[in-house]
């Protein structure tokens, strides 16, 4: 009996059980361009949803959306020196307008079409948001400005990894300008609660929200906070940050505002974002070894229905059921929204379709033959409990009039078991309680496989100091990944230098 | 008295009455980069509001959303002679991926790192999809492939204009494949069709929709479709087009596939657009000396409040009124969906801020002062009929029990008659009749300042036939625009040859 949709299992390969989800959940495939995914239907179809919804707890909370050139000068750049160090060796450059024939009639770069200036393909948008808000902002007035852009991005990473890192991503990054330091921190911190939250709720995935350390923050920030989320191999990935900028930016770029008393002061700005990586983050909170399963809230059909249509005379009037089926449920609301109700009827063959809804994870997956009309019945499965314990698809036949009123509490109570789930394991890979360096190193040894991460004790430790640490910590491939922004009061020595501790950190490895 | 919100008029000076319309409508402003432009929040919101609304429509006729990779290796263009011909000289050509500081410190690309092969930025996405086209398809079973993306892409035009001619923009492009001609065909006109009705029933946009002339189909294409929409300076402006591609990029990629008797057969495929261009068509239909006016259904505020405050105690009353009427009329749905009313609290002035909404067009601008907070009234302007024949500000007074329930029906009246005015004025602006090439000269020669278009009859000619053609018109700055569906028979020679006419043209300036 076939045990699994997948010849690759989480325990036995997580990298390349990650892969094959991406691939047999027709998410994203390679596409010849260097570092470059495709995104296919299903998978811009969940980013399409997470899109949605972002968008609008952004717009909510008072941004709005403008565009902003995807080329950005090279001499942009060479106003902030810490921030083009950060972003200097991953830039792809745009020095030419034109191709034209060599004298084989082979296709060449047009050496006479070199640009003055280089221009660089945004990596991010600070230097070219920045010189629009230096026109924009002159007065009190006029602040603050609180805008977000969605847009694609490029960093030339050398390892690439579809959805985690890839050259070219998709994002959204929002950029606000203030008055004071205090509102700029408060914008802040409540974009970091807003990824925290929609992490949580939306995506169904459980984060950490706290500050990054120094060595971690955005080139050019005063302070950098993410949001942590543990994939199921207990690994971190950092899902969201949000960067207070302080003055960096508006010196560089020269955002200045007259204040009530008519003084010349300079803003202050933040800046956060979150991408396509969060795909990634979904697939390795919520797959298992069938493959993804997709949070009805982000799930761009939650119901799927497979008429079992066998090239019979009874085949139409399955299709006829199906279709009536199709539309009484698109009816409902489910979750805030109508219910996204797919009709499954491409020439593929029903035992195909049913595998490739699994595995693509669509929450609920409905099955109609001759014998469900017969009895007004429907057979379903749900994507988060498949399978019994006797290993056979887990099928209820339900009457259509049991079923259709029940798919509002069915999808919210997945939504909810896949949060619970996932926060389960998230509580329970954490360990607490190791307060010397030793102890980590000894803990590390012992739990190669799955150390999940470690909450410990430190002393803030900056600059020199800071560096040291993550040395040591990088022989265990480890890194401080944030100061947990609801963590216990601190009690006892740095972990690292054995002074009294400030604060605590969690540590783990990361994507 | 102040006449006009804009100090360039239409009448006066239509190139400069556009720009002004830009910039005092805030939709966008220049960069400082070369040919690309900043959408600001207003521009953006019509951008956001016409990809929502064409989003809906691509998917209802049974479209899927993917994303493929910005950049395009330079081989694959060699693979197309005819497409690479067209595209060839405005492509921005990525051919470095670092950039390092000089011996000055200063910052250059760093010569080392070059890459093998450059990437162009696509100009559109044929060659890269088509490349994924050739991996998905290998049977009957999995056709039709039917795909959109939205994405930005880039062509190094010499002259620039915002919205309607930059570097960078933004747009949709359908790409589909087909076992058959016929099929391929259907699908090219479907799209004519679904953009025909868009642009009429959703911009208010009028248009001519048509076969263009062989000398104006996309590089590649066997035929392309236009919608062409007259400006108010009688140019046509090119709205949308939808390519029927043949078999030429599935012979040049290789998209085949097993038919029914395990035959190979090549593919017939399709590609299809719009862009941000047609916000510049909305602005050139429906704007008038005092900014634009937007059409309710693409309007990101569709009723906007200004409560009148001065700095009084009574203020707080007129704030409460207000909120409290947003409320409301959030409530209510128009146009079939929820109402969108935005209510100012900028710091601005309220003169202020009228006349930044009715250069902005919104559709309905509600000012509320104590005295309308007493009588339970509102003054309202309808931005499609500003004026009273004194030339003052036409606010209606209405209670708030009047005017509330009859926003469904204001707002529908708007939209319509916006359609209207735009269509009364392509109608009595296509001249026909004219039967030989000197009545055209002399036609176009007496009416230089608004000449309009021309329908006409000719041979279909093709090859050198149609290219001396071509040249005649160039001399009098005319192109041929397209073939319209719906003309009446021909009767009589063609304009140019005088041999039998098949066909009818329009013929016109264009943008």
């Amino acid at each position: 009996m076939k045990k699994n949709a997948l010849s690759v299992t989480r325990e036995d390969d997580f990298a390349g059980w990650y892969q094959q989800v991406i691939s047999e959940a027709d998410l994203a495939e390679e596409s010849g361009v260097r570092g470059c995914m495709v995104m296919r239907p299903w998978g811009y179809g969940i980013w399409e949803r997470v899109q949605y919804l972002m968008d609008q707890r952004i717009k909510a909370s008072g941004h709005e959306n403008c565009y902003f050139p995807l080329f950005i000068p090279l001499s942009y750049f060479a106003k902030e020196a810490e921030h083009v160090d950060g972003f200097a060796k991953e830039m792809a450059v745009v020095t030419h307008h034109r191709l034209m024939k060599d004298g084989d009639g082979g296709l060449i770069v047009d050496p006479d079409a070199k640009l003055e200036e280089p221009l660089v393909v945004r990596p991010t948008s600070e230097t070219v948001i920045g010189t629009a808000f230096a026109r924009w902002v002159q007065s009190w007035r006029d602040l603050p400005v609180m805008i977000n852009q969605w847009a694609n991005v490029v960093r030339w990473e050398m390892r690439t990894r579809m959805f985690l890192r890839t050259s070219e991503f998709l994002w959204q990054e929002g950029h606000t300008v203030h008055a004071t330091k205090e509102e700029a921190m408060v914008e802040t911190l409540d974009i970091l609660e807003l990824y925290r939250s929609f992490s949580e709720n939306v995506l169904a995935m459980p984060v950490v929200a706290g500050e990054k350390p120094e060595n971690e923050r955005f080139p050019g920030a005063d302070a950098t906070y993410s949001i942590e989320a543990m994939m199921q191999d207990g690994k971190a990935l950092q899902a969201g940050t949000s960067h207070f900028l302080g003055q960096t930016f508006s010196k560089a770029q020269n955002i200045r505002f007259q204040d009530k008393e008519g003084e010349f002061q300079f803003a202050y700005t933040t800046s956060w974002g979150t991408s396509t990586r969060l795909i990634g983050g979904v697939i390795m909170t919520h797959g298992d070894d069938d493959g993804l399963r997709v949070p009805p809230l982000i799930a761009p059909h939650q119901v799927v229905i497979i008429p079992l249509l066998r090239d019979k005379p009874e085949d139409e009037e399955v299709l006829q059921y199906c279709k009536a089926l199709t539309r009484e449920i698109a009816q409902g609301r489910a979750l805030d929204e109508n219910i996204r109700v797919k009709l499954d009827i491409t020439g593929a063959k029903p035992q195909t379709k049913r595998w490739s809804w699994v595995k693509k994870g669509a929450p609920l997956i409905l099955e109609i033959g001759p014998r469900d009309v017969a009895e007004g019945k429907v057979a379903m499965l749900r994507r988060d409990a498949l399978y019994k314990e006797n290993g056979k698809l887990d099928n209820h036949f339900l009457t259509k009039e049991e079923f259709v009123p029940t798919i509002p509490d069915l999808l919210k109570d997945i939504q909810d078991r896949l949060h619970g789930e996932a926060k389960t394991r998230l509580d329970a890979n954490i360990t607490r309680g190791i307060t010397d360096f030793a102890g980590l190193e000894k803990f590390y040894k012992e739990n190669k496989k799955y150390p999940g991460w470690l909450e410990v004790q430190w002393c803030r430790a900056t600059g020199d100091a800071l560096e040291q640490i993550d040395q040591r910590l990088k022989k265990l491939k480890l890194t401080i990944r944030n100061v947990p922004q609801n963590a216990a009061p601190v009690d006892g020595p740095c972990i690292f230098t054995g002074e009294p501790a400030v604060e605590r950190i969690l540590i783990g490895k990361s994507y």
